[in-house]
């Protein structure tokens, strides 16, 4: 486990032979293939693939990997992504006032389930600095309003730029990105509270409570500009019962908040998740 | 299990001393308790009970017991119903083209899982005739168009008048009740085949496989004039991934739609659900 | 979905340039790939394969791909099955006395969810046989007593040939059947009503409500000569509280069963599922 | 939920008039009761229930509350406890080395999920203790081994009394409670990660592992002088599948470790759990 892979997530036009086209392109350089998998989305026509390598014994220097696939790529019209085990992924984490998400991803990093650096935490508020502090994590306050929301995004684009972000993940971050920020930093990840697209925007359990639901869920997915509308990377539920106030549902979600975000988080960091269109193809 | 019972199920404004009075009325009568559950709901005040008593030694007579009960009731502006397990209500089946619901509550049935009878099958296609005969029970077919609808309502409404029908099951009965007919006969269980309150309306599994979703759902609530938005009974989810079709879900949901159907019809049954507001308790 | 497959389940000792190999046979041969997923289970050192595609514009005649593949397969010591889709496999059922696998099987296979036959019914009992008469199934009484079991068992040996099954689903069959029977036969999935290893042999549900378990759970696996000890193909589970009498786990634990083992059954017809050791993967 | 309550949890042989005679206890001494639910045991011939009222109001001074009910609980064979909502509960933590669930229960209860004070932590390692000084709570390293195990029991022991503990929280404290010790200290709570009764012991993720499996659980149960069998409290469980290796059903069952020891826990804080035999009522 611990000799570095690359991994190619590829995304083209269906067509004849592209298994073999891209198994052969690693077995003819002497890579050991440790994960492949494929899928067809056959309404779109189009072929999803994630291949995973030993480096070890595979003949093309690391630098020539990427334009050799190309040259291999470019005639299928496909879109694909390189990426090495050794680098190791920058987060930044951003929250608000609660801790549960935060915690828990800082707990799943020092238990190692995370390959990745936690260097950044961005808050529109002081109570988690302590968080931070305690853990040894930058946390940098930035404050929302919207007269200055634009200024305040521009700031937080610059940390990122800063830190060497690789991926946002809003750890309950209770606040609308822009579209122009998403624009410029699209890896963004999000935790909703609600199975989406039931309960979209503010107040999901209070909503969820009134509808009177005897199940609620949490939704992990990429940020887009239409709010919590992005590709779903991840869902789970869990049983409610009149018994439930709307305290008991915030409770109980909590817990699915932390893994539901925890498992996309991981998908995403081992290179496992293909977005096309709006959709995700999550490679286990 | 096979002694009679009676049971009451009771909501009214909280206050001190419901447990105790209504405990009271049933033991000093001489009755045994075989089940007794309440919930209070301190957003609405109200105070909600299911009580279930045996009617061998119990020294009222059946014919006194809800004029008895009344004089304890409407001092506390209470809202009630009583049943006795040996009224064995009456199901209309409605149903459209597709027969899994059918075949599954019709072999509940058999099993004995639901105490009931099943006189009438209603639906606007003539697909299901043959699995109605196969069975014994008398099929229906009113074909519904919007120029002749609150006509053929009409003939729906004489039916279950004829048929003495105590509930409507619309088991996949791919139409749209009037407000008016709801007014009439507002004992209509329905299953949608998704979790509400997402994908309301037609094809939800097309819709859940435009967005993406990670799991699907299904259903089961009274009718109300608002489509798709009545008192929630019961609700199950199963997980689904990239690979799974429009098809896949489709026949994934059957699974979902066939349980989620069963159990509530069953808790309505046995007298287990209490609906107040848009919400419902379900007293297990 | 209509045109003709083949599908290769193969697995081998693990090397370098397996997926290469298997995906080069056939796009060498004009072969169209429509699903191909691989595991390697690194504790046994074994390649896991199942590889499917078009027969229409494959230029290798069906009876040589056999031969073909034996070429590749044998230098590799990899074992292998060649299956085609327009070979519909013949099932039988066993039951006893109840009906609700039986049903959801024969419910299943009318709504297209099976491609198979189900030409023939054994049981150790006549309470079904009305039912395979109603769906126009043959049904074969062979009651067991232990006196009798290899002679009986010969008779259901001398069914299964002569009817030309491929595979026997218990369903519900509530008799042990002998290590000779599985040698000779050995393509036999069963449904048993716990969640395996827990609550091996009879009555699993009485034991499970002795033990005060909280969930309750089924497994479908193909039967060797251990009893409930061979290689589990798929489980699942259901929440049940103190309230659950043992009759109320029987009821549950039934919608268990069904789906269970038709999930099973299903991805066993689809040559979905590859044995290895005492274990499966099940190829989605 | 800031007023004090009193909760009663009751077992008595059944018999008729039961609810009424205990809410009049309550009623007639103006207590409003705010949660009651009870359950029958038709086979054991058991009445259980758990009745809480506000003490507010409740015209019997706490002192007299015992005696008084005493006098109603005992011509009835009654078992009964009476706890107050304000009287919070101590709760000593055991750990080993591995630290996921203490850091959810810390985290819960600084989250205020518990009502309870942590204010002691024993170990046979000395792994956490910096988690421990993290968060100011006292550690207490109790090395074992087999030949001064009853030696360390007693140090144990004398600091459960030392610390006032009501409650042992055994977090994968990897070590087996004498029967002597559970003797004088019963009230414990362990959680077993796997689906008991399967797995009992040591390393049951690399049993499922073996077993194949195709779902893996979590327990949280009172010890008894039993190994892993005493009655359970709460269970859970998560799909794994073929690409699972042991480390990642490690990985996933902490998760179902973590919550269902919290759900656990926080049920008997709030004096929902009522034992008889070895099975509970968890009143919800």
């Amino acid at each position: 486990m611990t000799t570095p892979t690359a991994t190619l997530l590829i995304s083209c036009p269906d067509q004849q032979g592209l298994v073999a086209k891209f198994a052969n392109f690693i077995y003819a350089n002497g890579g050991n293939i440790i994960h492949a998998d494929q899928h067809t989305d056959l309404a779109a026509g189009l072929f999803l693939t994630r291949l995973e390598w030993q480096l070890t014994g595979f003949n093309l220097p690391r630098e020539f990997i990427a334009p050799a696939f190309n040259a291999i790529a470019q005639p299928l019209n496909a879109k694909w992504e390189l990426h090495f085990s050794d680098t190791v992924p920058r987060i930044a984490i951003w929250v608000s006032k609660q801790d549960h998400c935060l915690f828990d991803l800082i707990w799943r990093h020092r238990a190692k389930e995370f390959t990745a650096e936690i260097p950044l935490i961005i808050s529109n508020h002081l109570q988690l600095q302590e968080v931070a502090e305690q853990f040894g994590i930058d946390y940098h306050h930035i404050p929302i309003n919207k007269d200055h929301k634009l200024e305040q995004e521009a700031k937080q684009l610059e940390l990122l730029h800063q830190y060497k972000i690789d991926v946002v993940v809003l750890a309950k971050y209770m606040q609308i990105l822009s579209a122009d920020f998403i624009a410029k930093f699209p890896q963004v990840i999000n935790i909703h509270h609600s199975f989406l697209p039931a309960f979209v925007g503010a107040n999901p359990y209070h909503k969820a409570f009134e509808r009177g639901v005897k199940i609620i869920g949490a939704t992990a997915h990429y940020v887009t500009s239409d709010l919590d509308a992005g590709p779903i990377i991840e869902q789970d539920v869990v049983r409610v019962s009149h018994r439930d106030e709307v305290e008991d549902l915030i409770r109980k979600g909590k817990d699915l908040e932390r893994v539901v975000l925890a498992r996309a988080v991981r998908s995403h960091l081992q290179n496992r998740v293909l977005v096309y269109g709006n959709r995700t193809v999550v490679f286990e």
